[in-house]
């Protein structure tokens, strides 16, 4: 089998970035019409994974989020198993939201379901639907967030058949405001703490369906383990929430935070100053990453270029706080690890141990 | 040609119901969420059109909504005419947003654009993608909301090629809280203005798009002036956040508001409890409605119960403020008309003027 890369799967971001930086900039321009309402943004929420307005006693975050087209691994996995999976798809969408808006120190408090189908009969489907609601709720609860509401378009002829395109918007407060977290703390020498992902989470399921398309038993191979590749697959994402929550109740303000989503380890470096990031240790790779990147072919440098390889999530925290923060991490039930160190140096994330170098070249997530 | 209705259309209502009404419990029950944060939800605001939280100062008002299959039009007349119209729907993508989140009293403040197209492709053209940025900066500038950011996902497999899914997400402010319109200062005797519509705004374009395809020159039909029926579906939703932000400067609160979207005049009568909603005056229709119930021979029952009829939303306001509700929106540029009056009776909507009444029973839009 020949090796699989992200063009092949369907994801070319060098088509998507010109428009991304155009609505950057024109969003941009849209700033100054909050004085009229007699408030300011902070500017350098923009870039980051929330938007942040100054509410005088808080702070404001808001963001809208998608999962991507990991339902159709539920869709072709249900093929197999008659299980729906859209309670677990439910609590990854709602993850994308969520471990995005923490990452600025907000307190998730509210969402809004965007549940797209490709008509009305979709909706049709009682177990599905009562699954995608119970997995939904269970999510909300999980991070203490109140479900404000939703959308349920039936889009047919933009969404296609049979399908359903899941998005989340959340708010949520920065308050006490000290909380705040858009990298003016971070600082030479601070700790990486990155914390345990339970799988692919939402990011590389392109990759994972093309190679699925080339497997004599698609989703239903099966890993070492004996798992099978499309319930592997479809583990929910972490919610990261109730974590960085603990860590404020014990003191921990991280300097910086990082979701790790979209390509890979190159989020590290997701700070719009220069940085090195230098890394010693690596998390345990979930066995359905270690599975996708043997059957693809892929090299270390693509493996981390793109997909979570064990972290999904990264703290940048004083190094004194570090230990707690993996100690309290555990408390939540989620594995850490202090893994690297912040460096004075260029735009970099060297991972030690596999001798591999990210160049801040790598990674073009700003305007 | 034969009759055309909703369900023919493609839109079956009564298949979204039961999913909506079990998200809307289950939603309703993470309510308690809320105290951990020290805040509380306005249980009222669950079935309204915007979700309502009381963060001590004033009320956080938050929504998500969808711009439906509008940029069908747009595709289709992009054929006929060589203009993308994706400056107009943004607009409307916008308005679907704001005018729900006005309808609580908010001012809205910032938005979220979300963007899921059927592949990267769909970004590469440049003129479509400059002309969608434009309109939402435009309309953004129009409401004095700031564009927060925005989601552009590429979804291969679940939107169709070509095509893209339009959304925003919107906070607001509801300040001072004495703005709040939930609905509890409605009473007897409140004078029901009506605020005219641009056009056909976002709601019964399945059914336009169903007569284009029975129509000899489709999108290309001429309406009696001469205006292309493509043209005219995309003449963009009028934004009524700028007049009820005026309002409020003349002092002016409405007792309640409603927008009028799917289920047309029905809305009118959205307030929970149960008044008589009494119409005396019409507004104008503008001509693609006209030309729409003509085509597709809708009665007056089916054309008010679907389709704006130039009424894109209602405002109940204390009869002494009526006629200086009519002169605020004419400095705005928005025409209205004093149009009714709600009473103590059972829940219906009378529209004198054609002898047409809806009951009660005839909106289904809560738990």
């Amino acid at each position: 089998m020949s090796r699989l890369d992200y063009k092949q799967a369907g994801v070319d971001y060098s088509k998507i970035d010109p428009l991304k930086i155009q609505a950057q900039q024109a969003a941009a321009s849209t700033a100054r019409n909050l004085a009229v309402h007699g408030l300011t943004e902070l500017a350098a929420s923009r870039g980051e994974s929330a938007y942040v307005v100054d509410c005088g006693d808080f702070y404001l975050a808001s963001i809208t989020e998608c999962l991507g087209t990991k339902a159709l691994v539920a869709d072709a996995t249900r093929q197999l198993t008659g299980k729906t999976y859209y309670d677990q798809i439910a609590q990854d969408t709602l993850a994308m939201a969520i471990n995005d808006i923490i990452t600025v120190g907000a307190t998730p408090v509210s969402v809004h379901a965007y549940w797209a189908a490709g008509g009305s009969e979709w909706f049709h489907d009682a177990q599905r639907a009562t699954d995608l609601v119970a997995g939904w709720k269970r999510a909300c609860d999980l991070c203490s967030v109140s479900w404000g509401g939703g959308e349920t378009p039936a889009l047919s002829g933009v969404v296609e058949g049979g399908r359903i395109d899941l998005a989340a918007s959340c708010i949520g407060l920065v308050r006490p405001k000290s909380r705040l977290t858009l990298g003016d703390r971070l600082a030479h020498g601070d700790a990486i703490v990155l914390l345990a992902s339970s799988g692919i989470h939402a990011n590389g399921v392109s990759l994972a369906r093309k190679l699925a398309e080339r497997l004599p038993e698609g989703f239903g191979a099966r890993l070492p383990s004996g798992a099978m590749f499309g319930e592997a697959l479809l583990v929910p994402t972490t919610l990261y929430s109730p974590l960085t929550e603990a860590l404020a109740r014990h003191g921990v303000v991280p300097h910086y935070c990082a979701n790790i989503t979209g390509h890979g380890w190159r989020k590290v470096m997701r700070h719009s100053a220069d940085w090195t990031y230098r890394i010693h240790t690596l998390p345990e790779v979930p066995e359905v990453l270690q599975f996708l990147v043997k059957q693809t072919q892929s090299d270390a440098r693509e493996a981390y270029g793109n997909l979570n390889m064990g972290a999904g999530f990264a703290l940048f925290v004083d190094a004194h706080d570090a230990a707690r923060t993996v100690e309290v991490a555990a408390q939540q039930g989620i594995k850490a690890w202090i893994a690297g160190v912040v460096e004075k140096g260029k735009k970099q994330v060297v991972i030690e141990p596999l001798s591999l170098t990210f160049a801040g070249d790598d990674l073009h997530v700003r305007a």
